[in-house]
């Protein structure tokens, strides 16, 4: 889920620099050797990936939710966690895990070992293949379900442990290791697991959880996220199954004249949601616990657009206007600080080419919230049904099929200046994100109980995540982008950094 | 089209009676050798019905779009008519035929050549084969498609013909024969050809028109038409090829911050369109023509729901209960009465099982006018065009895929005293029914310039129109209900009331 919403942030970056800066400006001790641990342990963690790949774990089919978790564990004592275990979440497991180098600073890191359901017949090579082919001007990729959403950035990560191991040193910090086997259904028993007692007290330790990801973009310029948007999904549904106001199949049309139509029903629940305007939401309260952006979240973006052309970033989206007609500042920051209520589908009657003459018995919207700062999931949900319910829609049935809040992380925390601090000193041009207008759970993370700062790491490329032929940048073709062993040395220079960001 | 509206207005319907009457209560001569005449032609009428099923035209595919009127003229010259001319329509053509007998009464009758499209995999049988089969309690009958709408009915009227020629004898009546091979495709150029100045004059010299049709039902009560809605399909869309505030492909949902929903808009064009009780139009100016019901009328609303079951109404649609809870005879005078504007489908975005987070670059609503006297089709779409103009909502265009006004006839009418007369000679129970909620394209020949009577006529069963495996009865296994040589008797009565209730 995670691949998109970085992409959009960026969509309007554009930048050019040398990757590898000069060693003697890193804060990690003998670089050297453990760049060439990375580098001779290559094969070995090309071939972790694709054992990985080839093991799908995907929550809404049930399928390996045991065998997931129990090579996730396995993949992590390998790397040098000296405890790892399955934590019941309600559903598909999570693993937590340890890794005790008797440092002063603990780091939280989040993995999500599930991926999204594929379609062999869409693909050019078996999607659980994880198959190495050259990608023209781009350098050796790996392609398979799941390559770069996520565990291709993972194994770069863990590789950067094995590199700890190999070489026998300690860890500059000590880790705590939170995988989900449910991020494709919206991280739905992630809360469980943050507040089972244990995991809560590991991660009290931590100074933050960082996730890894494959940041760059084709320029190499990478992007530190201060936060993203929370997302709920939800459908409404009208018809037979509802109220018996309506007919339990399609009937003829002609009948409309006196039955209930359940698509005019959902027209005029959903009417009630937006403004006239087509965007504003109107749900009763929406805007309560809205934070507007700060002068320096504006600064920001404005910074992050420098260099940008409205055309281009209207071009990417495929649209000639924002709304408003705003200008590109303007409407990024909209993008950025609007909470919205978004029809992905519709669906009643009959839907093929032209008409038929039915009454359909059945409608559904299928919407979702994206939340801003300081909104909850759980408002959301409870200013909807109040919403509905004071208006009268009872036939108007609201299944809500997952979601969480919003995170936001403070761009003095450590765990952000780790990761400035471990790009300047690679030379990697980055922008600040106030926050994607895409989501993911870092909420359980930064929302009450836990409230610690969270956020996203890794060099490197990589596409096609939810799509078919889904790949990862094993190779780079181009110095300003990291390969695979690149991404795992950088891992390393960022542990040196937070380790040396928390003790100040 | 037709057999759906038929069935729904005799839904209600319950009655029994005996079919053959006493043969001296006849206004027609030497009726019984007519009658032997149509028995010795029976195996040559199937045949005729099955070739005629072998040949389909399907305006929408433009299939046989000359083959089916050359057909069609031929039957009619086979037929005894003297004449019998394609006439073209701007679209697929028709054909106009007449049959001078000599006569001092013209009657119009009014055919259709074309069928609706198919799929073999879903059939029984092949659908153009015209499979003679034996069906439970029924009898045997003949599956194709056309096999009811409307091959089979028109095929008895043909045979009613043939058996005038067997014996020799000349019709009571002129006959004027307009037949149509775009009904299906709702008579898009019948007006074309109505007005032609050829079939206007033929037309003109007529008391009416006439249609052939299977309306008994399983107890064989008949029904005798006074009158139709119309109906006028549309289609709603809005999206990247609208305007472009709209992305031109689908594009992820957190970009809605920023970029306006077609989806919405669609909504709040929608929802304009009818009041908040989810029924009643607000189009403007939508009831400044609408008649309402006479006392008369009323009265056979009632008539025709006598010994039926509100229960049985509603559990035949599928509800628990009809608009604002209204009784039978209420919720029927409605059903007759209202002009509504439906909803056939919605289609936008992601269409699957749970959501998938996307910005759906374009929504269309399918949609359709049911017109009552004296709306007319013109003014229809030139009000729904105003009222949107008049809300700015430029950006949804409008496809009006077809349609007609509705049309009504006089119970007084020579046309329908002959049809009542036909049907109380042979013993047929039959309803008036004050206006088929369905429609039929009628209107050309009741409204202006042509403003004649219309009806639709036929004992027999049959059903399936527009479906799999649709069938027409040939040998009635009930006494009660025509089989198709019974139902080519009943059209040599009718055309011998038709010239006695003209006289008068």
């Amino acid at each position: 889920m995670r691949r998109m919403m970085i992409a959009l942030a960026l969509a309007t970056a554009s930048a050019s620099a040398v990757m590898a800066a000069p060693a003697q400006t890193s804060a990690t001790p003998k670089r050297a050797a453990l760049a060439a641990a990375i580098a001779a342990r290559h094969d070995t963690t090309v071939q972790d990936l694709r054992n990985w790949i080839a093991l799908p774990t995907i929550a809404a089919m049930g399928m390996n939710v045991k065998e997931g978790p129990e090579y996730m564990r396995k993949l992590a004592l390998d790397a040098g966690f000296q405890q790892a275990k399955i934590i019941e979440s309600g559903g598909v497991p999570a693993v937590l895990a340890t890794l005790d180098a008797g440092a002063p600073v603990t780091l939280g890191v989040y993995m999500m070992y599930d991926v999204k359901h594929y379609d062999p017949a869409e693909w050019q090579s078996p999607p659980l293949e994880g198959r190495l082919v050259e990608r023209p001007g781009v350098g050796q990729v790996i392609v398979g379900r799941g390559a770069v959403n996520q565990k291709g950035p993972q194994t770069a990560f863990l590789a950067a442990l094995q590199a700890f191991k190999a070489t026998g040193r300690k860890l500059p910090v000590n880790l705590v290791l939170i995988a989900e086997g449910e991020e494709e259904i919206a991280s739905t028993n992630l809360p469980n697991v943050v507040t089972n007692p244990e995991v809560a007290a590991a991660l009290k330790r931590t100074v933050g959880v960082i996730g890894a990801s494959a940041l760059q973009n084709s320029q190499g310029t990478a992007g530190i996220s201060l936060g993203a948007k929370g997302a709920v999904e939800f459908q409404l549904i009208v018809g037979g199954e509802t109220s018996n106001r309506y007919p339990k199949s399609d009937v003829h049309s002609s009948v409309h004249a006196r039955v209930e139509s359940p698509a005019w029903r959902l027209v005029k629940a959903l009417d009630t949601l937006v403004a006239d305007d087509g965007h504003t939401p109107t749900i009763d309260g929406w805007f309560e616990n809205v934070a507007p952006l700060t002068a320096r979240q504006k600064e920001i973006v404005a910074e992050g657009l420098k260099g940008s052309s409205d055309a281009e970033a209207k071009a990417a989206v495929g649209v000639g206007r924002w709304i408003n007609d705003e200008d590109l500042q303007t409407s990024s920051e909209r993008l950025v600080s609007q909470p919205t209520v978004n029809i992905q589908g519709l669906v009643s009657g009959y839907m093929g080419p032209g008409g038929k003459t039915v009454l359909p018995s059945r409608a559904e919207a299928k919407l979702e919230f994206r939340l801003v700062p300081n909104m909850t999931r759980a408002e959301a949900e409870a200013k909807l049904k109040a919403h509905l319910a004071k208006r009268g829609f009872d036939d108007v049935k609201l299944v809500v099929s997952g979601g969480y809040g919003p995170n936001e992380t403070d761009e003095n925390a450590a765990l952000v200046t780790a990761q400035r601090k471990t790009l300047d000193k690679a030379g990697i041009p980055y922008r600040l994100i106030v926050r994607n207008a895409g989501s993911w759970p870092g909420s359980v993370f930064t929302a009450a109980p836990i409230s610690l700062p969270t956020g996203q790491f890794g060099l490197g490329r990589g596409n096609g995540a939810h799509a078919p032929n889904e790949w990862y940048l094993i190779k780079s073709a181009d110095p300003k982008v990291a390969g695979i062993d690149e991404a795992s040395l950088a891992w390393v220079d960022l542990l040196y950094e937070v380790a040396a960001a928390a003790k100040k």
